[in-house]
């Protein structure tokens, strides 16, 4: 038998720690003596098609490791969904060099070409085992308790927030932040984790979950803005109207679109300077800003949970001992235990692939507006130590001297 | 005579270490038995008018620390630029309240602030002491070698473009980032910070101490693309056309508008979004993506200096022992002392009011697109340590097996 070789790709957004993935599975790879070579895959399934392969196994564990910290996506990646020749051609080049394991880091797109990949290996008789390795800021992936990526941009929103109220108390008024999540909230719903003191922001929180009514964010925004004389408002980038036409197509009709005719969110300030628009002509409000955090969120350096960092390189290393170990393909699966541990498992690749998680709905409060204190459970343990904390002055008010004011 | 009573304000767009300037007032003052009383006014000159003050001396030294590490502006600030009556106003108060030292800590127009009230308490034979404690992350106080608030600000900017870059390598494409600075470039400069690997971006950097030209942009990103098959861009909100008339406003003649007249630049992604459109129109990249950085560059929680934080505490400090020994009234400046240490003088308030520093010319590269090495020298020390490194992987190329590709 030939020796045995692997490959490993990156696919879709990158994130904080899709490169602790990376570093798991080459030095897993490493220490198994039945694995001879290890090769990545430049910008992912493009990459293999292009046959523009590297040879992982001359990098040095201290620059692996230092690779492993940094955030993006070292192979470089790529928004390529193929279809079933482009698997077909990525099976030709994986043979030619005879790769036995096809390892694949990223979301449920990238989990459904594993699967493409692995049918279409055991229909030609080509013995190949098939692993997608998760990986997802949007913490959409089925069958997860989470995704590697999504506690770390997790952290970077509320970091963002902590400071964005913070800023708004200082100079009141509206506030609007548009937060990365096309059909999943969690991103936009950990906003609520940055609230320490009673009457924090975000204030009112809007989740792709639930359907969003222009008029009832208007009054939502007024109603809180009369109580505290200022608002804060976290707004998920894929809200959407009762009939899940996104909010900015509807505002901004000639909004740009993807080559899958997607409306593109990301990359422009649009939603969230529309979203004020409407405060400013509906409500008068004088203060009103907007922003988009925008790629910051997965990409900023610096700001990770080591809790990420830790799991992430551990999907790597499960992955490579399911492929040595396990008799069928599959997407390694985070799975919670107690409060808080993980174990990994390795589910089947059609429980995974191009299905899409979003909130459930015990994580949603009744008022469509908010999370439960079951969200706060969940995402606490995810986002690591050494959370800036945000603190008030507690001083007396000095009595007034001229009563006439 | 009566007890000697203090007044602390904080005025302008808050930072991640104004607060530390307010807690070196406050345990300067308490550890001076000349100083009775230690007031501190809600949101700034407003809160004077206002009578609306807090009794600070009540503050425990444990929460003042921890106040002092959050960002934003404990005591609120104000957007206020008072005039003369306004001054008159505020003096009022200030001798209702028996006050004996006037502290604002803000930016060139709160210097300003400052240089009236001195003027008015002295024209009425007022014993008051103001001192102005300097703080702006736009950098752009004259006589200072730089400002509380702008260090932690930049890292922010460092950080964040050593992601977008890794973003960009990833996905490649054009990526436009539009960082904070009406009339002073520094912050929008500090990008170039992040680089650390040859064709690290940021690839272009446009100031607004260099007239932007959008038909130069549109080639300088071309070039870029064309060489490296991606380009990363900072672009400052304030560049404008030879005429001084914001980018902004020529593309977008509805922009919003301050009260002062001046063009709205943060808290709306116009610019960045405007700024692609051009890229996309003109040079048929695919993808191309515009972010702002907005308000997380100065509230950004978890994201500080700790040269910053110190210096701002001690801009605190000295400004009431130069309150105490001084016979004039006067704004605390940082002075640079060697490689890298500073001082602390108090300047005369003219030399500070309502005056803008923008970078020198020796800190701008030639080609009105980059800084140069002196500029580097001067940031670094800034930045504080434990800044992120990014790295790359180094593997060999795997020879191809299909030669037709």
């Amino acid at each position: 038998m030939p020796s045995l070789g692997i490959l490993i790709a990156q696919g879709g957004g990158p994130t904080a720690v899709i490169n602790q993935s990376l570093a798991g599975v080459v030095f897993e790879a490493h220490h198994r003596c039945a694995i001879e070579r290890v090769y990545g895959a430049r910008h992912g399934v493009r990459g293999i098609l292009n046959e523009d392969l590297l040879d992982l196994s001359s990098e040095t564990a201290a620059n692996l490791e230092a690779v492993a910290r940094t955030p993006g996506s070292a192979l470089g990646s790529t928004r390529d969904k193929p279809d079933l020749p482009y698997c077909q051609e990525i099976l030709k080049v994986l043979k030619a060099h005879q790769i036995g394991h096809f390892y694949y880091i990223g979301g449920n797109d990238s989990a459904d070409t594993v699967r493409i990949v692995s049918e279409q290996a055991r229909a030609s008789g080509y013995p190949l085992r098939c692993i997608h390795i998760p990986k997802t800021i949007d913490n959409d992936l089925v069958g997860n308790d989470h995704t590697p990526g999504f506690p770390s941009a997790a952290r970077f929103v509320v970091q963002a927030f902590i400071g964005a109220n913070l800023d708004n108390a200082s100079l009141p008024g509206v506030y609007v932040a548009v937060v990365m999540g096309r059909h999943a909230g969690f991103l936009t719903a950990a906003s609520a984790l940055a609230r320490r003191f009673p009457g924090d922001g975000p204030h009112l929180i809007y989740l792709p979950e639930r359907t969003f009514e222009p008029e009832r964010f208007v009054a939502d925004v007024k109603a809180v803005h009369d109580r505290l004389g200022r608002c804060v408002v976290a707004v998920s980038e894929g809200v959407h109207d009762a009939a899940a036409v996104p909010i900015i197509s509807k505002l901004a009709p000639a909004a740009e679109r993807d080559p899958h005719g997607n409306v593109q969110l990301s990359g422009t300030g649009a939603l969230a300077d529309l979203l004020c628009a409407q405060i400013r002509e509906r409500l008068g409000v004088k203060r009103v800003r907007g922003e988009t955090f925008g790629y910051l969120q997965r990409s900023f350096a610096g700001c990770v949970s080591e809790v990420d960092q830790r799991e992430a390189f551990e999907v790597g290393e499960r992955a490579v001992r399911f492929a040595l170990a396990a008799d069928r393909d599959g997407s390694v699966a985070i799975k919670r235990v107690g409060h808080y541990a993980v174990d990994y498992e390795l589910a089947p690749l059609e429980a995974v692939a191009a299905r899409t998680r979003v909130m459930e709905d015990a994580l949603i409060d009744e008022s469509g507006t908010d999370v439960t204190d079951a969200f706060r459970a969940y995402l606490q343990p995810l986002l690591g130590s050494g959370l800036p904390e945000a603190h008030r002055l507690r001083a007396t008010a000095v009595p007034r001297q001229l009563k006439t004011r």
